[in-house]
């Protein structure tokens, strides 16, 4: 107890009175936006630069004290709230949300964690540049939180996942000291690629204050279609056909099943949905650096050649950004209306693009048989292999209770069945504390076992993040 | 002596008489192409497979026996020959060269690490499909090579270097165990990312077996310019504009100073330079999916608003596949040219794309003071900041006896000089036995530390290529 008096009297010391909060209504800190996990921090600490930060870290160490990194609290695995023993430190970058820099000519920007990522968008957009990355999230996640989850959303299918736009990071070791790997450059092999291990980690390795991104001119035009398809097959058939003619201008491949779709129509029936319900309709985008009429122009005649070749049934191409937008709508629209119809067992699941139909096919199957009348939201980003395979209890069934009998059963057949294509069971959610028994039973054993020496390695006193991914 | 001779007994039982080499001429294996570096290699083991792989691995720990594993043995830092002391075991992947998989809907390619790049860019080929990396040596480095030394080559600029078109791997660790990471997933959030820590680390941390790469449609056309510039800063303007014009389209613009594209003329006088001298010749490539047509538009329109926008001041566009290829062996010709004109100091450096103009100004005035008359052959990757900015002998010195008495203080210039402006003392060619002392002495202290605990944790022993890169 004195130490714990002596520590928050020193952590005021490098805060100040305006950078630690221990009174009040702490809830925005302590519970996730979904109140799925709700814990009880000794402290928030809020630093206002890197300096702040690394003597956090290192009073953390020195007092034996769990830190808790957060970001703008949006994280879909309770990653980012403490735990309820009201013992660990919770660490908001949110007053740290500097743009450092901008380098137009190597198409680069240099910011703070704490950035929101709709802010980073937009100071990029200021310049003529774009910052792709995106997400439901985007007016409150940061960017840090982003890195440290390794984020994905809706453009991962031409420019990669929050890792493959970052060039550089600044960070905060569990033993305080401050690593400045804040370089601009896109080839540097000099030693281990210490980014990389740390985008992704989850705050379990050390705690990203910065990180350099990279910026890309902004296309002249971006549009959008809807297509129609028979089968999941067909799907697939047809991103390759928009790979092969589109190349990188191709920036979305969206799936949507029926089920996702009639949902949003039940719930939102003054959505516009373009084309007639089929059992699936693809979301496709075009970001096109010459023109809109050249994009235009490119849609037309793929969307002839997929017709002609019986890949598609419909179509229709956005004709104004307005109706983008409205096609977009309704892609986003899906996991709202299905919060109205009530709770669901969410699967964030990657899987080899080819083996997708048959893992759909096999495993809607088995649902099907063993619970009947289960309602199956499959929708996501077909482009890179992401879905999210989602399980609604049968119309009727109240669904409270029906997850509480067989959430676990359906977990185990869902990824029985990615494991058994090839896939991976967390796709751009990440582990934290929703999925960590899932990682310790099907992560490959050599694999944990390096993990938990790298682990073992950085954070020796395993106070950074406890009780997340490992 | 005795454990010698029971190690070497144990081995050929594992791997079998073909499999391991003691006696004859094992120069191809103990010295790099060069003749920089050359040792004496306790055995040459050839495994067949990761399974004898991981044996060999396996008795290299329990006897004590320092590893270094070899691919195509045509790296520049001494990173895959044996040290002079005949104690290490040199481990060629050379047998293991099976594409194990292609699989076209999800653009991926399984291989083993002993693939010669060539084979992989072939067999990618036959389906219709690219494998970008592409380098010099592609005709007999391997694919473990290029992922434990993170190649680059001249189609980062929209590919990325090889850690980006890598997905998965399969390692053998330090103590034997094969870890199957042969992942086909663009999104995979289950953990630490293993393999990029493994890519780049050359062979110090295991022993990559396999790798899942990616690929991409072919594009329709490919097709090359030359421009003049008068400055650097004109050459950069350039990259700006067809960045901003040509997108992802744009796969590679390479820069060759005046010096360098002299030594080609004085040199190799029968190859033709479409363009009179200028201070500064670009090379842009554009990878079109579209159509010939389309790409050679581009051009035009491209070309022509940086001529009327004074960016430069003449251009040829290739009228033929075999006009483009003689722009790029122009471009290629360059080292062997240098080659011709005597030996030199070679750098091998990244900055900031925005940081170069002023990066080679500042650095040409300080050597060209210090050492009057000398040369410097400047050429590179402009579109990825990295440069080859070598130091030739002023006409008529001797190159070898210059080279002895001025090395270490060019070098000490020209890295100071890199550090300064943000930028890495090795952006491709990677550490190896070359640059560790160069490592030690300028990486962030920090990352240095992090870089020796993850050896450390991973391979305690220091059995895994000892004496390379930390």
């Amino acid at each position: 107890m004195l130490s714990q008096a002596e520590f928050l009297q020193a952590l005021r010391g490098v805060l100040g009175e305006a950078g630690l909060l221990c009174e009040g209504d702490l809830s925005s800190f302590e519970q996730d936006w979904r109140r799925r996990y709700e814990g009880r921090a000794l402290a928030i600490a809020r630093p206002a630069d890197t300096a702040q930060v690394a003597a956090v870290v290192k009073l953390c160490a020195a007092y034996g004290v769990g830190l808790v990194p957060q970001g703008g609290n949006t994280g879909l695995v309770g990653g980012s709230t403490p735990d309820a023993t009201g013992e660990q430190l919770l660490l908001s970058l949110c007053r740290m949300k500097q743009v450092r820099a901008i380098d137009a000519a190597n198409l680069t920007m240099t910011v703070d964690a704490g950035c929101v990522l709709q802010a980073v968008q937009d100071a990029a957009a200021e310049q003529g540049l774009l910052f792709p990355l995106s997400l439901a999230s985007e007016g409150s996640c940061t960017i840090g939180g982003n890195l440290a989850s390794n984020a994905g959303g809706t453009q991962v299918l031409r420019y990669g996942n929050a890792r493959d736009l970052c060039l550089g990071l600044e960070m905060v070791t569990a033993d305080g000291e401050i690593w400045n790997g804040l370089s601009g450059l896109r080839k540097d092999n000099t030693g281990y690629d210490l980014r990389h291990l740390f985008v992704g980690s989850e705050g379990t390795l050390g705690v990203i204050t910065a990180a350099t991104l990279k910026l890309y001119p902004s296309p002249k035009a971006q549009t959008t279609a809807l297509a129609a398809c028979d089968s999941l097959d067909a799907a697939v058939n047809l991103l390759v056909l928009a790979q092969s003619r589109a190349g990188a201008s191709l920036s979305g491949f969206e799936v949507m099943n029926a089920v996702s779709l009639g949902l949003v129509k039940k719930h939102f029936p003054q959505l516009q949905q373009a084309l007639a319900l089929s059992p699936w309709t693809v979301l496709l985008e075009l970001s096109d650096t010459e023109s809109e009429a050249h994009a235009s122009a490119m849609f037309e005649s793929l969307l002839e050649a997929a017709l002609e070749a019986g890949v598609i049934s419909d179509a229709a191409v956005a004709a104004s950004q307005a109706q983008s937008q409205a096609m977009w709508h309704l892609r986003e629209s899906i996991p709202l209306a299905q919060a109205q119809e009530g709770l669901n067992v969410k699967h964030d699941i990657a899987l080899p693009v080819s083996a997708i139909p048959s893992f759909v096919t096999g495993t809607d199957t088995t649902l099907k048989a063993v619970f009947a009348g289960v309602r199956l939201v499959n929708f996501g980003h077909l482009g890179d292999g992401n879905l999210h395979y989602n399980v609604q209890a049968p119309e009727g069934v109240p669904a409270k209770e029906f997850l509480s009998q067989h959430e676990t059963a359906i977990n185990q057949i869902v990824y029985d069945a990615v494991a058994a294509h090839g896939g991976s069971f967390s796709a751009e959610h990440g582990i934290g504390q929703l999925k960590r028994a899932e990682l310790a039973a099907r992560k490959d054993p050599v694999a944990l076992h390096m993990m938990r020496a790298i682990k073992n390695a950085l954070d020796p006193k395993g106070l950074m993040n406890p009780g997340r991914m490992l």
